[in-house]
């Protein structure tokens, strides 16, 4: 290797040093010991699985909603429980991994019990990646689908400029030898976070991923400012029943008041849900198991398009990843890693020492 | 008017004559007249709703179902309930819509207890449109979610031939003045209906809508043979995922049978869930309608892409017709009124007047 400069490099960190910068940096900044690792935790999990848009680099971010107060580091997320398959959790603005974690095993605790849970969130911010959540609930035996939901930032058919959400649904279940089946995906065509990588290098983007401001499709990297729903009406349909499930049941629309353009209604905040089902009310898990098994089988034998293209599950290629950077370590780029290194030296956080760096 | 032939021809008929008339077809095959009024309701709200493809066209099929011993008319569901949350149906192979809305009715049941529903079918038989499900269970004042998992007839991403379903999933919640907000989107880029009209008529197909048997992209009608996922790998990884819900946790896999390439595994069967949400167990009924009024009011007043057009909600297009159609009668094409009188005469069946005939 040649010789480095002091200058922010591109690095690969292990996975543990990497949750644990996290979880200085969100201690320093008030979080409780649990909370901090939870966090931690859950953006790193999102850079094992290759989510990188939903990993470390949105740390800054948060810092930047504690500052203005629209998130609380330690805020205590309280728990309702009006049903026994039924949790409200008000998150009363702490982070996301934190009143998600805590839904995730509501819903579990509660499936466990009736056989079905359902958790609602009400006011968190930036939940991450979801299938976190319903990963957790699915590693405990249970099938889970969780949906969140969030302020406008995608179009609806038809219509111009941000309508609603692109409001992910995931939905886990335990897969036996093949550990896990695990559908993550945005309303949108295009997830956001792909679009600024293609925007921040100045490539174009493919047809039908985005429209510009006054809603004319666009592949200008430089034009491009809001994500068009998936199959049009649909991508635009479901993120509007999840608002109303997730955000609806939680007693705190989001839709309503970012449209009558206050300020207050345009604030960063996210609703969702965790559902659970406990697989072994319906059969034994062995049972369920064995077919989710044998489905994913039939679904790799299937003859590809590409005789050289493997055919992959829901959740397979991100597993992969996993796998790989666990490994190998996670790489950062220089802009995540200064602003990381930039944190944790303003918060007497030791900045760990990166596995490679080029 | 001009003279008519005795031909078959175009006709408008009452809603309830034509109810009628399925009802009578069914009990004279055997169903017991109250599953009898349950299909015909199911079937007539389809076209009502302009959902034609779902609708009473589908007689002949069931009938068929019945010859081949596939479906049994007066089958008896039985009904499993292993936690308060949950029930099982094992629909002995009775139609869908009789099967679908025992499931409605236990989901309401047990999530007026629980807080929250879900009831799993297994082995019925043609669901017809499955908003028809959720719709009943908002028209109750609950919210809902709805899935069905069938045969194979939808590519997978990277795969050639029919993989997975067009599994729809269906999400309705109670709107207050709106009456009812109604998602129920097949996973496919274009409903399975819609494609066959097209190719009946020999109509080009949009791009990016079918595939040949061989798994490559065509527009011509002639060569069309299997309908491609919405958004690829994100409409193909719902239906396994919805696949692995509906059919795994009712213990009735059809995805790995249906790729064995057996007989039996090909068999026309159909399993789903439906999930009842008491949103009383959240906040008051009339509060949560009012915040899907002020979201359906918000998004019907976004800027239109086309000053022309008016932007619709999910449902909306359906409430409309049904409004009409109600009003007006509800055309059938040439080939199902000569289908339904044949089958009606041939059972003994009074077939109604039509109210318009061309």
């Amino acid at each position: 290797m040649s010789t480095q400069t002091p200058k922010p490099a591109k690095v690969t960190v292990a996975p543990a040093d990497l949750r644990a910068l996290v979880d200085g940096i969100f201690q320093a900044r008030g979080a409780r010991p649990a909370d901090a690792a939870t966090v931690a935790d859950a953006l790193v999990w999102a850079n094992l699985r290759g989510v990188d848009s939903h990993g470390v680099s949105r740390v800054p971010r948060y810092l930047e909603l504690f500052d203005k107060g629209e998130s609380v580091a330690d805020a205590t997320p309280t728990v309702e429980r009006p049903r026994s398959a039924i949790a409200v959790i008000d998150a009363h603005a702490a982070p996301g991994p934190v009143a998600l974690t805590l839904a995730a095993d509501e819903a579990i605790r509660a499936a466990r019990e009736a056989g079905v849970g359902w958790a609602s969130v009400r006011g968190t911010v930036h939940t991450g990646a979801i299938g976190y959540y319903t990963s957790r609930v699915a590693a405990a035996g249970l099938a889970a689908v969780g949906v969140v939901a969030g302020i406008p930032n995608m179009a609806y058919a038809g219509a111009r400029g941000a309508a609603v959400a692109t409001s992910p649904l995931s939905v886990a279940v335990p897969a036996g030898r093949h550990e896990l089946v695990l559908l993550d995906m945005a309303t949108a065509v295009m997830a956001l976070g792909r679009i600024a990588q293609l925007k921040a290098a100045g490539k174009e983007l493919p047809p039908g991923v985005a429209t510009t401001k006054e809603g004319e499709p666009t592949t200008d990297p430089a034009l491009a400012a809001v994500p068009t729903p998936v199959g049009g009406a649909k991508g635009s349909g479901m993120s509007l029943v999840f608002e109303l499930l997730a955000s609806g049941l939680a007693a705190n629309p989001i839709v309503p008041g970012y449209h009558s353009g206050s300020k207050e209604g345009r604030r960063h905040r996210q609703n969702a849900f965790i559902l659970a089902v406990d697989i072994e009310a319906f059969l034994p898990l062995t049972e369920f198991t064995a077919s989710v098994e044998a489905s994913v089988d039939a679904i790799k034998a299937l003859p590809p398009l590409d005789p050289a293209a493997e055919i992959l599950v829901p959740g397979e290629r991100g597993r992969r990843s996993a796998r790989d950077r666990a490994a190998s370590g996670i790489p950062l780029g220089p802009k995540v890693w200064r602003e990381l290194s930039e944190i944790a030296t303003s918060l007497d956080v030791t900045i760990p020492v990166p596995l490679t760096s080029s």
